[in-house]
């Protein structure tokens, strides 16, 4: 709202880009100096348009409100801009051209900027350009960027394909991006390198433009018509939610059952008293008697369970926090994994996650017919 | 890395500011050359510092790794700095100041930038000023930044106390700070505003330097002895995720079954399948039902259910997509809300996140002794 710095903004991305796009301030109020503050930069007039006016006044209309007359500021525009049309609220945007700089501005209001965007930017921007750029997005389980630096490093790729990758917590996602002519050349520029890409990260790689590892198991299981079940200590619902997350999972999970005392273990999933005494709450025993408990609860086809210490209280030498057992259930039995997630940043949040994460990628990798990861 | 681009940078700071803070690029490495640009934009020349190339000497040998040559990079420094010890790397950072700017570099790994900047940094901006700064955060459910706005705008604060609201999904912040020449009088300055803004909120703030409605519930039942247990549809976990996010929540809540199914809320929580049928799976009668069957399984003090309509399918004109009924049953009996979400902006995630939020905070109001809130 202040029209000093507006302007050291403007005159600065005018210094340095060709293209400066605004969002916010083209309001009806005196603190919307946007449109005067740029059109100043580049040398223009604000000028009255008519058209802009009359959508504001049928804007108005339409939601049978009275017409405050400050909204007509809101259609004073650069000389010669083309207007964006805003459908969904007063202010209209432009596309200002002076001085061989382009300027867009755009409403700030999220459901107003992202139609203009979509429907009078971005064809815009795409007429600049003799050429399109086209992503695949592949996705890994349980990859350090630096292993998968390491594997795709050697990968050449044609000038027009770039390989990007970026660590998100417990995955990392290689975005392979082609520049063509055309949107057909630019799929086919990224195919080859996607498929040497998913061959040298194996059987890690969860999904290809697939957002997430529950995402990907809701497909399997929908595709395979199967279902799955829940049971859990100490990820406390999560995977359930993961799952559920997911539209349309309805046909897949009838089931999930959070289980946090090792009474309930013992009376929701039959989990025996006597196993919990011998082993331990966190151990294998009862991580699979867990899993094995929920299936038949559920008449489920699958059942992933956890049981474990999130912290960041309740760690023993022997199990310290971290530990957790990961078992699954099939039509022919069960197994497991002891995951010791003991890495510095491994908090509450991280074990709780990255434990759902792997009980994903254990039900995915039995639905893909692909052998079990080793534990690190 | 690009050395044109970081003066271009250190000089438009320069040119604004009076402290200046970098990070990362103080490395050994050829593209580490923060220290030289920011060292040339001040008029200093990097000179040998002794005592931090037998800082990085003795890291080395501590790790019992060999110390490569280039190491010794990170020994230069500006002459006339103060050198920030790196306990957890090799990078020292410094302080410089020159032609009235002071610049503080430091190194890019957060487990060595956290540390210097609370070791070394913190206390040496303390030391520029005469004054502390004090906060402290109320947080209500359910109230959009408007209606607080207008609510606390009336409110008179002595000069040194600000008021910032902060919108967040489905909650609001309104953070109170007081600058003082102490600490004590900063928190005496702030806590009559903080009095009156919680006065003026009524029964919608659930905490203060409280991070999330779950904490105040478990806090709460800690607190009062008592226990919870969930029964989740169309929430599908979220709720006792929510609970289990907390540390310690083993100790309020036993147990949360996911009935996704019609089956499984007849087989797991005792739902008369005449009843579903009846009144439909989103409706009064089955929300009170879940609540009442998941509290008899636990033997829980409290308990909170959901069925809705997430979306984005499954809605009908009847029932459209967002209608969510919640229910909480106590000692004494069983009450229950009919929410509709039907906001613009609310997709799956935000039905599924309001929904769970609305039934923490029936508990919350119930724990607190508070009306239930109206539905909106």
């Amino acid at each position: 709202d202040n029209q000093q710095r507006i302007k050291e903004a403007v005159d600065l991305a005018v210094s340095r880009s060709d293209i400066i796009i605004t969002t916010g301030g083209l309001g009806p109020t005196q603190d919307d100096i946007t449109k005067q503050c740029v059109a100043d930069a580049l040398g223009k007039e604000l000028v009255f348009d008519e058209q802009s006016a009359q959508r504001i006044r049928d804007y108005f209309k339409r939601l049978g409100r009275d017409f405050p007359d400050t909204n007509y500021n809101q259609a004073y525009l650069p000389q010669d801009c083309t207007v964006l049309k805003n459908e969904y609220g007063t202010a209209p945007g432009c596309i200002c051209e002076g001085d061989g700089i382009i300027a867009i501005m755009l409403p700030g209001p999220p459901r107003e900027l992202i139609p203009m965007w979509n429907n009078g930017v971005r064809p815009f921007l795409q007429s600049l350009s003799d050429s399109v750029i086209f992503s695949k997005n592949i996705r890994a389980f349980s990859m350090s960027e630096s292993k998968a630096d390491i594997l795709i490093s050697n990968i050449k790729t044609p000038a027009n394909v770039t390989i990007a990758p970026y660590a998100k917590t417990s995955e990392i996602l290689i975005r392979v991006t082609a520049k063509a002519q055309s949107i057909e050349q630019a799929k086919k520029d990224v195919e080859p390198v996607c498929a040497e890409i998913i061959e040298l990260l194996g059987d890690g790689v969860y999904g290809v433009d697939c957002d997430s590892l529950a995402q990907r198991c809701v497909n399997l299981l929908i595709e395979q018509g199967k279902t799955v079940a829940t049971a859990e200590s100490c990820t406390g619902g999560l995977i359930a939610k993961m799952i559920t997350d997911i539209k349309g999972a309805s046909s897949v999970f009838e089931l999930g059952e959070v289980c946090y005392s090792c009474r309930q273990k013992n009376e929701r999933l039959s989990v025996a008293n006597e196993i919990i005494e011998k082993y331990g709450v966190v151990s294998q025993e009862v991580a699979e008697a867990m899993a094995l408990g929920v299936r038949k609860n559920a008449s489920a086809d699958f059942s992933i369970a956890t049981t474990g210490i999130a912290g960041p209280d309740g760690g023993t030498e022997e199990l310290p926090v971290g530990t957790v057992w990961v078992a699954l259930a099939h039509k022919d039995g069960v197994y497991s994994h002891k995951l010791s997630i003991n890495r510095e940043t491994a908090d509450r949040e991280y074990v709780r996650n990255y434990s759902a994460l792997f009980a994903l990628d254990m039900l995915r990798r039995i639905l893909e017919n692909k052998k079990q990861s080793r534990v690190k």
